[in-house]
């Protein structure tokens, strides 16, 4: 494995645990990436709640959302999500599907989102809503068919959301960072438009054109890289910060893969570990 | 007592703090089992406080809810509710008692439950309200006489979660995993539902065949196991993680039930401990 | 000092860090108690915030809040609003003054606090409201003076709470666990009370009946106790534990008031710090 | 560097935490200071995450917002906002942007900011709105040019608030502390109006004598002192606290500005770092 993909793996896996301990994801939702060095392939957890995901734990699929290699674990039963919008937007380098709390008070009433201030333009303005029921009538909710996946990313267009109504919201961005930058601002600008739609019947959007000029802002690397730095600081804090990496292996790489009491204590004495 | 009994018993404990560390339970509430290897036989703690049961708290009760050995030791007043649902529904396992803060404002309008997203099928379509005035006029609140809690079960009925006029809520499951996912995620949907209801007129709700098709899927194993792994890392994160269990005892088991220093470094030398 | 008032001021610390803990008190607030042996003193901590109270903070005073020696340090100015509830109520034991965020809502609109659940009887039904401006006018919003404090303790009358307009809310207990209890779980109520306004034209209360025998049942030990264990719990996880108290002095037992380190050491080879 | 200013340049960090950890500032946001020895200087943060700001962060600007020394690291924006209040008002020696969650739906629905209790006057009755929207058109609603910031100042006026539309808030004080107290408070009583709002037409405003009474309290030295402990101690508890202090340098004060391994080692050995 190329030192690139190592530390994209990494990446992904500190992603997942981000946004579930900003308290956009939970035990469901889940973060994925276009393969950094394959555009026909992505990366996604097995099945397991995003604030625990490992390295490891990531599964390689090609885009029609089968894995490359037999997993040997539980999927992700809703992985076309991911699959159906790297086909269809080869821009798009992640995704980010989640039931967000601060969405869901607009999901229950159909209400647009708007980006109340500069961070929520991210999201867009009034960005579209997708029913499952419109296409499939009644289903277990769960995005899992090929066309359902395909339904969904017709509907998010050229945008980077999509509102799926009784369910939660899907967040693409152009990067792992960019996407998560997206999902995090993007909820909480919904949570303060829901609080002023509470409050008033007149919630004042940015126009478009600060919207265009705010969202082109948040993908520059120093307000990411500021936001990024201070998510980590927090995943650490709450005790969820990723092992040390497994030190380069000189021989049969693949050989001892779960020496995880080994693995820290080469971790400890490497220099990467000390920073943190 | 039998190995399955034991981590039964484990699974319990731990559900009454998950249940709590997921902001729906506090001082009050409760979470029981019906016994694993006898119908007519309860499991619920003695009276203490949901996030601090120990798997040496729990009572074992008969569906009259009187325990079976004294217990020596405070008893919850409200223990009715769990052993008059047993006794009406044989195909429920466990049963929580609770005021989640989710539900309260529902309650408060006399508003009903309705599932805004998939998870919140969990609690069904317009569960039923029950008045413990409409039967019994003034009390205490407190469902504490047998036909108090068994005039809590009719009303229930053959669903999963009745809702307690100015009292809280009370839900079954078909296992303690299940009782658990029921009690959280309804408790979700009622946050979610509320904070809708702050911001329009119409809240959406699945459609009854979404609400089927979604509420089958939450029993089935994969979701529960993503969700309880997610649970049970936070409750340890939260410093709450119940001790390593005894070591099994080679003779006379039940002599020494409260040597508590000796289990826990037993605990320590052994395989199972280091892994948390 | 005798025992019972070691206990009893360590007491009276773990409650204000309790109430702080439990998000009723902040920076500001505080929780005082009548002298357990002498009904014309009562105790209050110098001037810090409540969740920083330690046993040695705590200052004598009498009921014209005069202290009784002469204590070095700052000290509330609103302890007149403790002296003069104690004056006005021999059955008044313990007295907390607060700004919960819960009931801010209530105080901001004018709206009547009611019981929407059982635990909140313990804040009455519609207790009254207080405001300063009425017999004083335009003033800082203190309650300094000795008038205004008798001024306040003359609109709680009978009850157990009185709402201060543009200000806070003063509750009254039998004792230093029941006023921690009312000061908590009129707060849940206040709470859940206002999101159930957000939502609805008709909030229900409990009738005044069930009102009373709720109330009543508060008061009693098995509750009290739970909620305790619970909220002493939840202070030592958030790192708010009150050190192991001083091995009793053989000698000159005023000489070393501040030696925390001996003190700790001390403390430590115990049996009582052993056991948390 | 002085003695004063070392310890001046300490609170300046850590005010940054505080309001932080106090929920008023994320990722995004700043506290600043002016100059304690030369009114024509301030001191900003490089471009970090205000919970990470470390003394050593702090980069001294011109009331042009120039920096004084090229930094050689990342900046923020929007320092003119600092900059030209500095310029615009001799009395103020602190100023706080942010885009505290507490505000997001005044500012949503352009609603008046009024005090709902005593310690809400901080931010005054009604301050005034701004809109760089009406002098500016489009932007990237970022305030970085000095005729932005020059404008922000004006409309701030004498006071101490000024909301931003469809962005956030700035707030002077006399001091840091003052400063922090006016920020934290301000949200804090946003927050309970925007919940009165939500339950109740009419919101009760403190009287403007009341207002001027209670502003000038929180000045004081004695509540100040107590929320900056408290505001300190829950920086510390959640592990946010600085760096003890470098010793005093004998020779060569700005040799080893990045020695971070000695500075602590020799920190562990100081009776400062023992206290905390």
């Amino acid at each position: 494995m190329s030192n690139t993909l190592i530390e994209a793996r990494r990446e992904l896996a500190l992603a997942n645990r981000m946004v579930a301990n900003e308290g956009v994801l939970d035990a469901f939702g889940h973060v994925s990436m276009r393969h950094p060095e394959n555009p026909n392939r992505y990366f996604l957890s097995r099945s397991r709640a995003p604030e625990l995901v490992e390295p490891d734990d990531l599964i390689e699929y090609d885009l029609d959302s089968r894995p490359i290699r037999e997993p040997g674990v539980g999927q992700y039963s809703e992985r076309v999500i991911h699959g159906e919008i790297y086909k269809a937007r080869p821009d798009v380098m992640s995704v980010c599907h989640h039931h967000s709390p601060a969405f869901m008070p607009l999901l229950a009433v159909g209400a647009d989102y708007v980006p109340v201030f500069h961070l929520g333009a991210v999201g867009g303005i009034r960005p579209p809503f997708w029913d499952q029921q419109d296409e499939f009538g009644d289903t277990n909710m769960l995005v899992v068919k090929p066309e359902e996946g395909a339904s969904l990313a017709r509907a998010m267009g050229d945008g980077w959301m999509v509102l799926m109504r009784r369910h939660g919201v899907t967040v693409a961005g152009v990067s792992v960072r960019d996407c998560v930058f997206r999902s995090i601002y993007s909820s909480r600008n919904a949570e303060y438009q829901v609080q002023g739609m509470a409050i008033g019947n007149h919630v004042a959007s940015l126009s478009r054109g600060e919207t265009e000029l705010c969202g082109s802002i948040s993908t520059q690397t120093t307000g990411l890289m500021r936001a990024w730095e201070y998510w980590a600081m927090r995943v650490a804090k709450a005790g969820g910060a990723l092992a040390a990496p497994k030190a380069p292996s000189r021989a049969k790489p693949a050989a001892k893969p779960k020496a995880a009491a080994t693995k820290s204590r080469i971790g400890a004495r490497s220099k990467k570990s000390k920073r943190r």
